[in-house]
């Protein structure tokens, strides 16, 4: 085996991510050993029972010693985390964060970074719908991409050895710009999530239609929207109000495309719908064909 | 073993559904042989190499000596495929279907059915996302229901049959009318085909992010949409065609919802969106205690 890319790795923030991010990192040898911390103190009961690494009570302890810090909570939880944990930063670490939103993250955490620290934020494409430290896993980013914005003139040496880590951790890394990665995520994650969130609600609001009823008959489409549905509150709150102007352009998007469809559907406009109905296979070939989707029969549930 | 509730079964229209129903009523013995029919010579020759039943060349030979017959076409096919059997049925044969649409089948089908004949229509809540008769596969309405909407005054021992009939093959029978039918699979199943079919058709048109980037990135939800977007085309746009009034009733509330949270989001307001997503994991929850979902992560993809 080669040496680890990283020495000491911290995590701030135990949940599904961050506590994958510890398996993985033991697991796959990319830290030679993990602190971890978080503002709960459950969170840190929870964590310290699971062997990911050593759970400290403070962040001051959790930090000091870490040559990689990486910020695993809520977008909106960034700032005051990293004010809690600036002074304890060794000199030379690099400070990066998991968050799905990358402009906002940058604007609130980077004025707060001291001078002999390497920010580099980053954002992992890997979650599931489950939260929490038991939740996570060591295989969860292998295979997925980890996109990393490195503002301009950062360290060479730190972008390299943070990109060594996530792949060692099983991700391609790919850097681009934090307003480039808003952009993209706002249509392959946030109104995704958005929309199965929106419908999910109107479902169960429906006078018409019981809650009882839209459970039984999920299995005509429904079910695919209530796993990401089911997905953090906390988390998705704050993705939405830091990525505001990407998300509310793609849900113009989509709304007016949808307004289209309503419009052939009240005409009776059969050959426009089977146009538009024609042409969404190709995408999901593609998407198996890059590893990014499994291609059994409905996910290969059981 | 009991004797199968039924002699002879006709299947016409040998696609997903169809083969499955054929192999389903063959391997767990609710007919104790198969006809099939449909109307594409490639479909027929695809079918008869599967060893799922007697494939017929005409339509009046499949249907002459089935006790029940099922139509297993698209909604906007069933008028047409009626009308070529309606002289060649057996007298005290059941006639039913799979259609995804139960009013509009019902008034167009229901005026070329015989006196002599049964007609009691019906719809499997099972599905995936393949096509043609390859696809099929014995297991795909067990655990499943499947709903059936006589008409007023239809034959007792018709229905029980059919009812016994899906019963043997794995699936619970729900019985309703047909309006009911209509607006609970508008929430269930066709409005969130609609939102799939229109979000993977926005990403495709987007000039700001690219197609490829759109597929690198879609683990961070917007894969699960690809899979119901990649249905069969031309039977969604028979479902949207013949279920117009409460396709276009949920769409309203689903649009004003989405406005709703379209407007939280322009406005900073995080509270209100929060408690929005807060609300919609119980739902998950009662779908998977209901057994009409996996409760493994990411639906147990690998």
């Amino acid at each position: 085996m080669s040496t680890p890319p990283v020495s000491t790795l911290c995590i701030i923030g135990v949940g599904l991510i961050g506590s994958s991010i510890a398996r993985a990192a033991l697991k796959y040898e990319a830290a030679e050993s993990v602190t971890l911390f978080d503002a709960s103190a459950d969170v840190r009961k929870r964590a310290a029972a699971l062997d990911i690494g050593t759970v400290c009570d403070d962040i001051a302890a959790a930090v000091k010693d870490a040559d990689l810090v990486l910020l695993c909570v809520p977008v909106g939880a960034m700032e005051a985390v990293m004010k809690a944990a600036a002074a304890h930063l060794k000199s030379g670490a690099i400070l990066s964060d998991v968050g799905s939103v990358k402009t906002s993250v940058f604007e609130t955490v980077s004025h707060h970074v001291p001078e002999h620290v390497h920010f580099i934020p980053g954002h992992p494409i890997a979650g599931t719908e489950k939260s929490g430290p038991e939740a996570g896993f060591a295989s969860l980013f292998r295979d997925r991409w980890c996109i990393l914005t490195p503002p301009e003139g950062a360290d060479e040496a730190a972008l390299a050895t943070l990109s060594d880590f996530w792949t060692v951790i099983g991700s391609t890394v790919e850097v681009m710009t934090p307003e480039r990665h808003d952009r993209v995520l706002a249509i392959t994650s946030h109104l995704p999530h958005l929309i199965a969130f929106n419908i999910v609600g109107t479902a169960a609001d429906l006078e018409s239609v019981t809650e009882g009823e839209v459970v039984k008959f999920s299995a005509g489409g429904f079910r695919d929207f209530t796993r990401i549905a089911a997905s953090d509150p906390v988390m998705w709150r704050d993705v939405f109000l830091n990525n505001k102007t990407a998300v509310l352009e793609m849900l113009g998007r989509f709304n007016e495309d949808l307004a289209a469809l309503q419009r052939a559907i009240r005409w009776g406009e059969g050959d426009q719908l089977h146009a538009f109905f024609e042409r969404t296979r190709g995408i999901r070939q593609s998407i198996i064909d890059a590893g990014q989707d499994t291609d059994k029969t409905n996910f290969g549930r059981d």
